[in-house]
């Protein structure tokens, strides 16, 4: 948020949640109006305010035009003053939000948000024609800088004062707010495409996955096709790590609670873990795994003295892990209690780490590529001020550069993040941007000076002494639910033909050609492909319509021409129609449309 | 046993068991000597005694040596009388286990394990010269039925009385006889053979596994060597599922306890059940999956309406699935806490029990054919008399009717158990023998008619209502875990090619060899075979010796003259010295024979 608060963008939102607040006190008046508090968010703003009766969208757009009204009338400013807490009492004379928004700056020199300030408390005022708000800015300083076709209100909310469900329930309104017109009409054009890829709808309509009451929420489970993703998804991945020489364990999903004490996740993390499974008889406590680095690092060990030479040893495994994150922040596979990572733990020695890093760059960055997330950058997270951090500058030293010269020598655009560090070691992570421009953070590259130590794992260095390996954490995709999320709305259910659950749907015309068409099928198949003969009673143009609709890439017709000749009409989901192919030349097409990742 | 009850073997081993008490009172004497049990078991017998002192190994060969004496003189027999209780006592005077068995014989007519026995209760001893015993028999009826070169003692062992840790401890010991020298030759083979590929020792050799304390007894951790294992036994049974028209789908690894309650699993398999997980302010309680039916069957709900039409449909999944078998009973691979079954539910109308039941006993038959197991036989478990079978006669006949056409459509060697079925359905088990002779039940079908109702599926026949749908459990290996211990020693560790974890290592003569070997194995890998290069310090021979106890298939051992002309010196990890070949054609061997399932 720290480049965006600079921005002009930020500007003009914050002053476009004033330019709201002065809309609804009009449109209400002469009735009173309670005026909470209306920040500048990540894609606009909002104002949460007591009204007289509950807001309708009409409400919406009339409370909208006022504003457009009132940025397109005669210019003004928005001009600060700083008042004492005496002073502001006055102005807010009838405003209890605001009252209490003063007497928190005057005691505690609390913000808005009733967190702590920094410094001595002073309280500011915006003034605008007709309008006067509580506000620390920063704001433009004209009203011509914001263009009224470029602003909209988007919808409704409840939401507690400050938070808190004791409180008073206030409305809230969003709005957003861009530099230019065409910016606001993407970003409407954006959501309205998001609302149509939301990978839940999309999930239902293509039957990908389902969420069961019996069996909880947040664990999704995955039908034939949905299943066909996951296994694609994670067959590819673990080909190409056998390919850069990385090894495959197993680890299972639960180990003894004591391990995470001992690793220290116990402490940080009990939270985010499922209820403990208690033997109280046998005194023993065990723990579904929320992290593989445990047990792996177990398997090291238990795996006998390790020599320098062994060195890298690279454990990846597709464990999945559990993560009991509350009810109300799931979200479809985004958001999930049982997440397969993609996850590998790389035992190195210190001179190691700029190789290794600079290998799972490139696998990753092979792997977004084949999911045509290229554009990406890296934030490359360092250590900063404060006793966080391990202390040991010399490691974290080498480790930075480690890290920085990698990413140069690989060509990748990143940015550093001082401060961003773990506490154990600096980390990369991958922001990808999808089809519609949202940013996603997805693999990750961490270095670990500490849980190696903690967990008793040495190696016999060259000097034949005993020496503690460095540990990196890397995640391709992240996890395969939520990477399957993203994908759908990236490609909008549109597969590439690799991937797609169902790669050809053959339709017979008519009921004498089923039997050709399963023959086709079963030698498409024999070729590694996944076709399937839709023999139901629907007629021709219903079965394609049905084909296009579950955007399977090739839909094949065969009638009595075909059958004759031993070809395939064949169409793409897109409604291309490629022609009347061979069943061999088909095949060829597909395999090489399949090998090039399209 | 009860074929077995029946056979002159176990008569044999019953007397022998008498001729043991006999040696063992004369080798003590005059030292007095209480006698206890002494049954025939699976495969052998035993008897229990209170001994003046601890046995040695060297008293164990005195002893048999007195027994073989006892048989190989004057041929005696073993004569039956029925006596009142109060001539047993006398007989029995200074005995006191067998005093107590004699009340109990009198008092409730239990048997010497402490169990009622059906009747009045006979007392009956047998007499043979010098030893006499409280015995139901049955026995030969002379020492000439008994081959002294074919009965050996085994073992020793602690047992306390009537299996009572509060009652006397005991010394028990072991022995086995079989009619004719050979048999027992062949066994004792058998069972050095077996301790030589007892697959927890090959499993540390081999490097395939761990069992660890900080996860806990019972869940293996698999080294990159035994991922490969579990990885290819599991992708090539999901490739033959696949090509079979089977499903695969993805439940995750727990659920909410209540489905396990509507399911009826939580009544009967609450023990076999890690604890519950319970999140007490939510009021939900976790279980983990100790089975996948009542998932699939969500699944199958979740989907929506089915009709007739989609059915049969085949749910197949590699999930791994926890029970808390008590640590005393956990045994390696073979028996563990978490294991992988490669599980199907196979949704189809009572008229497709036939088909369906036809073509999962085909896909077990080629999977047992593909591991070497073909000599199998399979118990085909029906109902019995009483209450304990769902009543709807009729689809149990339609159902076994169905099973019976099958197996003989097929041509399977089968058995009928009357009885034997479950509470839902009759089952087909499938008994293969090892390459040591040894029997293991490994795959399974069950039909079930119970838990579809109970968790309320349902289809839309082809008369427009609603029907619920038959169930197929089937497994092919059981599980990968348990399956794996079974094949590590029923191939001794020598894994056919295309199993093999590593496939081919490459020894180069010299350090000025290495670079070449890895191009080999580059080569290798891009041909998707396992390749690995020795770039040790150890000599040549030794990386031979090495590769070699691996149990590596190939190993290829590149000099000066192999790396000049492009070629490698082949050998076999039997010693077989295949020769010079071509990368190409060794490339081209290796992939007929691993092809082949050589």
């Amino acid at each position: 948020m720290s480049e965006y608060a600079q921005s002009q963008l930020y500007k003009i939102r914050h002053s476009s949640a004033h330019i709201l607040a002065q809309a609804v006190i009009e449109f209400f008046s002469p009735e009173p109006v309670q005026i909470a508090i209306g920040p500048p968010i990540e894609n606009g703003f909002y104002y949460d305010f007591g009204l007289p009766r509950s807001l309708t969208p009409d409400d919406l757009k009339e409370i909208e035009k006022r504003m457009r009204k009132i940025i397109g009338g005669k210019p003004f400013e928005f001009s600060r003053r700083v008042v004492s807490a005496e002073t502001a009492r006055q102005v807010f004379a009838d405003q209890v939000f605001k009252l209490e928004l003063i007497d928190g700056l005057e005691k505690g020199g609390l913000d808005e948000n009733g967190e702590p300030l920094a410094g001595a408390p002073v309280i500011t005022l915006y003034d605008q024609p007709g309008f006067t708000d509580l506000c620390r800015g920063p704001h433009v300083a004209s009203s011509k800088e914001i263009n009224p076709k470029a602003v909209s209100l988007m919808s409704i909310a409840g939401a507690y004062w400050r938070g808190d469900e004791n409180r008073p329930m206030l409305q809230r309104i969003y709005g957003t707010a861009f530099e230019k017109p065409e910016e606001l009409e993407h970003y409407l054009w954006q959501l309205e495409e998001a609302r149509k890829r939301d990978h839940r709808k999309l999930g239902k309509e293509l039957g990908l996955f389902h969420f069961a009451e019996d069996v909880g929420p947040g664990i999704p489970l995955f039908t034939p096709k949905g299943e066909q993703l996951r296994y694609q998804m994670e067959k590819y991945v673990r080909d190409l790590q056998t390919k850069y020489g990385y090894d495959h364990v197993w680890t299972g999903n639960l180990v003894k609670e004591d391990l995470y004490r001992r690793s220290g996740h116990l402490e940080n993390y009990a939270d985010a873990m499922f209820p403990v499974m208690e033997d109280a008889e046998k005194g023993v406590r065990f723990r579904l795994k929320p992290m593989n680095c445990p047990s792996h690092m177990t398997l090291f060990r238990e795996m006998g003295r390790h020599s320098y030479r062994e060195l890298p040893m690279r454990f990846a495994e597709f464990a999945t892990l559990y993560r009991y994150e509350k009810s109300g922040e799931l979200s479809g596979l985004t958001r999930v209690r049982s997440l397969t990572q993609d996850d590998c733990h790389i035992f190195c020695t210190p001179s190691q780490i700029e190789q290794e890093f600079s290998l799972a760059l490139q696998l990753i960055t092979e792997v977004l590529t084949r999911y045509r997330l290229s554009d990406y950058k890296v934030r490359l997270s360092l250590r900063g001020e404060g006793g966080k951090y391990v202390n040991d500058p010399e490691k974290w030293d080498l480790a930075e550069a480690a890290l920085r010269t990698a990413l140069q020598a690989n060509g990748i655009e990143y940015f550093e993040a001082s401060g961003e560090a773990a506490f154990y070691g600096p980390k990369a992570d991958f922001m990808a941007k999808d089809a519609l421009g949202r940013e996603w953070q997805l693999s990750t590259i961490q270095v670990d000076f500490i849980q190696p130590a903690r967990l008793g794992l040495t190696y016999v260095g060259e000097d034949g002494q005993e020496h503690t390996p460095v540990v990196l954490h890397r995640a391709v995709t992240g996890s395969t639910e939520r990477f399957l999320g993203v994908i759908i709305e990236h490609f909008a259910g549109n597969f590439p033909v690799w991937l797609a659950p169902v790669q050809a749907v053959l339709v017979p015309i008519t009921d004498r050609h089923v039997e050709y068409c399963q023959q086709i099928a079963q030698a498409l198949k024999a070729s590694g492909m996944r076709a399937w003969v839709d023999d139901s009673n629907d007629r021709m143009n219903a079965k394609i319509r049905t084909a296009t609709k579950q955007k399977v890439p090739y839909i094949l017709v065969v009638g009595d021409k075909e059958a004759e000749a031993g070809t395939l009409a064949v169409r793409t989901r897109s409604g291309e129609d490629i022609g009347t192919l061979s069943v061999a030349d088909f095949l060829a097409h597909a395999q090489s449309e399949i090998a090039s990742g399209v």
